[in-house]
C-alpha cells in the first residue's frame, strides 16, 4: 500500500522528544532573548541584524494606545464587560482592525505595487512618475491610502519618529522615497496641503522596507496595540461594572410602533394560519 | 503496512459524489423546510415533533433585539466602522455572549444539576427541596442564576410568553417546575420580591426542557440575536461613518504627565544603555 | 447649555419600561413566530409575504453542514479540543467565511452590478450582452464568481433546489435570469462545460432577489451553517479528546538545524551584547 | 442642565492636539524603545526595571512556536485557507487558547490563591503546608494546574530555563517557591513522578512572580505565540491552496440512510402540512 502524501508541509518549527527547533534554533536558546528579535526570526526566518532589530521595535511600539478612541478597544471593553475573557477581548480588538484602522496592508500593497511598476518601468526620475500616480489616481477618483489624520493636520509626530530611525538605521530604501515623492505630489493638490503620512502609512512604508508583506505589516501594526488592549481589559474589569450600554442619552431611537396582527395580513398571510 | 486508524469520526452529515447526507437525509430533502426544523435536526440528530419546532421556535425569537443596549450590538458596530466585514461583525457579537449576557449555559446547568439532586435524593417534596436549594446558596453566598433583571422589574413580558408557549406544548416537565419552584422560595427573600425569572433563566429553562445541554441552550440564545446584529451592521453601513469613537465627552481621562528619562533612571536603566 | 447632538442612531429596536418594540412590534407579539420570519422582519424592517418566508428557508437550509470538509468547521473543533467555549467555536466558525468559502458577497455584487450596468445600458438583448460580459472577463483575466464545484460536475443538486424554489415563489427576477444567461455562455467556453452554478452563487441569486445586499447574503449563508457547527462542537466535546493536533503522519516538516551563536554573531551582532 | 456624569474612565493613554500621552509619557519618547519595554509599561503602568523586562523577555518567548501541533496554528491555518485575511487567522489563534492550552490564567490563580492562604494561614511550614494542599486536592479530585506534560516527561526543558532567568533576576518570590513545594509534593504521588511543571505552569508562576494578574498572564502566553502565527499564515498564504479540509482518509464518517418522509410522518407532521 503506497504511503499517502502528507497534506502539509511546514518549515517553521519541529518537536523533538528532547525540544522544540524554532527556525532551526533550539528554544532553550531563544528563550529570554529580546522579544522582538524573535517576532522577526520567527515572520521572516533568519535572524534580524541589529539595525532591523531596531527598526522592528519601532514599528511595533508607532502606536501602542489611543485612548477610547480606537475602536478596537471600545469593542473590546463592551466585550469583556459581559464576557470576562481576555481571549474574547483580543480577539474582538484585532477584528477591528480594517480597511479604515491599524491595516497597512493596503498602503503596503500601494507602495510595493507602485515600487515594481516604477522598477518595470525602468526607473525613470521618481518625481515626474510620482506626479503621473497622483494624476492618474485623481483621474480615476482612487484614494491614496495612508495619508491624512483627523487630530494631526501639518505633521503627524508619530511618522515623523518612524521615519527618522529607519533612516538612521539605512532603512528606508527605493519604495519608501518613492512613496514619499508621491506624497509631495498629493500635498501640492488643492485642500491637500494638511495631509501628512499618517502612522498607518508610515508603519506601511517602514514595513515593506524590512521585507514584510502587507499582510505582515498589518500584523505588526495589530501586534503593537495588543498590550493597550490588555491595560483596558484589566482597566475594565477593575470597574467592576456589568455589560455596558451605549448610554442612552447618545442614542436617537427612531422605532415606529405598528400593529403586528393587521401588517401580518397586509403582507399575505391568512389569519389561523400564522406565520 | 497498516492502515492508520482514523483520527476523527463524524455522524453528522457525509459527502458523496451525488448528494451531501445531513444526519441521514438527503440535503435535496432538506433545502426548503423551516429552518428552525434544520436547526433542530442538526444539533439533536432527528426530526423534531410540531411542539419540538415550535418551542424552539420560542427560544430562538426570545430575545431578537435590544436597542444599543446589548454589549455584542455596541462591539459590532464599533468593529465593523473599522473594519467593514459582516463576518467579523459578528464574530464579535458572539463573542460578548458570557457570564453577563446572553448565555444560559450556567442557568442550564444549574437547572440540570438541582433536577438530577433531586432526582438523586429519591425525589422528595419540590418546595421543601427548593426552599433548602435557596437556604444553601444564601448561606454559600452563591449567586442563583437567571433571576433578576434591570428593566423588568415586577414580571419579564418575554419569561411569560416563553413558558406559556413551553407549557401549551407539553414541553415544560420536571427540571423547569423544580426551577421555578427555587424561584418561588427565592422571592421570599426581603429585598427579592422584583426579581423575575429573566429571559435567560427562562431559555435556559426550556432549552433543557427541549433536550439541549447547556452549551447549545448558549448556541441557540445566540443564534437567535444575530439576525439583529445584521441588522445593525447594515444600519451602520448606512449611515457612512468611519472609525467610531467613544465620544470625548463620554470619558474622563485621568493621564499624568511624566518624565520619561527621569523615570527610565529611576527604574535602573543606565544613561547610555537605553531601555 | 446646550444639549449635545446623539452620536448614534437606530430605527432597528427600543426598549421601554414595559416591552421591546422590534421593528415597531411589541416583542410578545413575536416570540413563537417562525425564526425565519423574524430573520427577514429584523434585516428587512417589514414582515415577509409567505413567498419571501419560503425562499429565506431556501436560502437558509441551503447549505447547512459538509462534513469535515468545510474549513470553520475543522478550525471550530480544533478550537474548542483547548478552549472548550461554544462562543469560540461559532465565532471561529463564522471568520473561516471569506472569499473562497460560504461568502456569497463577491457573487452576490457581481450580479447587482451586472444587473445594474444592463439597466444602465437600456436593457439590451440579455444573451448577448451576457456574452460580453463573459468575453470582456476572459480578456481581463477576471474570475466570475459562484461557476464551478470540486465534487459537483455537470449539476450541483442543491443548486437546482434553490432555483425551483425561488422561481416557484415568483422571486427569481432580472438579476438572476442575467446571471444565468452569463453562466450560460460561460460554460461555451472551452473546459468550462462542467462548471454549473455552484451553492454559493445559487445562494448569491437568490439572496439578491429577496432584497437582501451582499453583505447580507454572507450572514445568511454563514447564519445556515451555525447550527451545524453546534451539532459538531457537541460531537467534539462528546469524544473527550483534549488538544486536537494535525497529525504527525500529515506533515512533511522542513525545518533546518542551525548554529545560534555563530548566526548571532554574523548577524551582526556583538558577542557579549546579546540580541 | 446638569453636566453627564463620564460613563467611562480611564487612565491609559490621552490624545492632545500635539501627541499622544501613553501612561504619561509623550509616544515620541516610547517609539523605537523595546517592545518589551512597552508591553510592561502599558499592562503595568510603569517602566519596568532592567530585571522586570529580562524575565517579560522570557515569558514573551517561552512558547514561541509549536509545529502543527498546537490548536490554535491548525485552526488559524484553516480559517485563512477559505478567508485569506491575517486578523481573522490571529483572532482564531487567540479564540484556541483557553483551559487546556496556552492559557496560563487557572495556575496563575491556583498560585495566587494557595499564596493569599499560605499568608493567612500566618506562614506556616511551606513544605507540610503543600503536602495538605496536594492531600487535599486528591481527596476532593481536583486537578492541580500546570504539572505534566504530552511530550517532556522528565522535564520541561523550556521550563527549566524560564526558571533560572527569574531566579537570576530576582523574580521568584513566595508564590513561585510554594508553587514549586506543592510539585514537589505532588510528584511523591505514585504514577506521577514524571510531572514536570510544564511551560504553562511556569509561565503562570513567573508572570505572578512580576506582578500581572491571571488574565495578563493569558495574555502574554497568547501574545507570545501571535509571531509564529504570522509566519504560519504566510507559509500558507505561500502554499496557493484554498479551502482546506481534515483529508477523508482522517476521518471515519457513520451517517446513516434514513427516509425523510417516513421519519417526519413519524415525527408527527400531517402529510400535506410539511415541517
Amino acid at each position: 500500500m503506497a504511503e499517502r502524501e502528507p497534506y502539509w508541509t511546514s518549515s517553521i518549527s519541529e518537536i523533538t522528544p528532547e525540544t522544540v527547533f524554532v527556525r532551526g534554533y533550539r528554544l532553550e536558546d531563544l528563550i529570554g532573548t529580546s522579544f522582538t528579535a524573535s517576532v522577526f526570526l520567527l515572520i521572516k526566518g533568519r535572524l534580524p541584524s541589529p539595525q532591523e532589530a531596531a527598526v522592528l521595535d519601532a514599528i511595533l511600539t508607532g502606536v501602542l494606545d489611543y485612548g477610547l478612541e480606537k475602536t478596537g478597544t471600545a469593542a473590546a471593553r463592551y466585550v469583556v464587560s459581559s464576557n470576562p475573557s481576555m481571549q474574547a477581548a483580543l480577539a474582538t480588538a484585532i477584528l477591528a482592525a480594517g480597511d479604515y484602522a491599524l491595516a497597512p496592508e493596503n498602503s503596503a500593497r500601494f507602495i510595493t505595487d507602485t515600487h515594481a511598476a516604477w522598477v518595470a518601468a525602468g526607473r525613470p526620475d521618481m518625481k515626474a512618475f510620482a506626479e503621473q500616480i497622483v494624476a492618474d489616481a485623481r483621474r480615476a477618483k482612487l484614494r491614496i491610502p495612508g495619508f491624512g489624520h483627523a487630530v494631526f493636520k501639518k505633521k503627524d509626530p508619530r511618522s515623523e519618529i518612524l521615519r527618522s530611525i529607519a533612516v538612521d538605521n539605512q532603512l528606508w530604501g527605493e519604495p519608501a522615497q518613492l512613496y514619499e515623492a508621491v506624497h509631495q505630489s498629493f500635498i501640492q493638490l488643492p485642500g491637500r496641503e494638511d495631509f501628512p503620512i499618517n502612522d498607518v502609512g508610515m508603519l506601511a512604508a517602514i514595513s515593506v522596507a524590512v521585507g514584510f508583506t502587507p499582510q505582515e505589516a498589518t500584523a505588526l501594526a495589530v501586534l503593537g496595540t495588543l498590550p493597550g488592549i490588555v491595560a483596558h481589559v484589566s482597566e475594565e474589569y477593575a470597574t467592576g461594572k456589568i455589560g455596558r450600554v451605549i448610554p442612552a442619552a447618545d442614542v436617537a431611537y427612531d422605532v415606529p410602533r405598528r400593529d403586528y396582527a393587521e401588517d401580518l395580513s397586509a403582507a399575505g398571510w391568512a389569519a389561523d394560519d400564522g406565520i
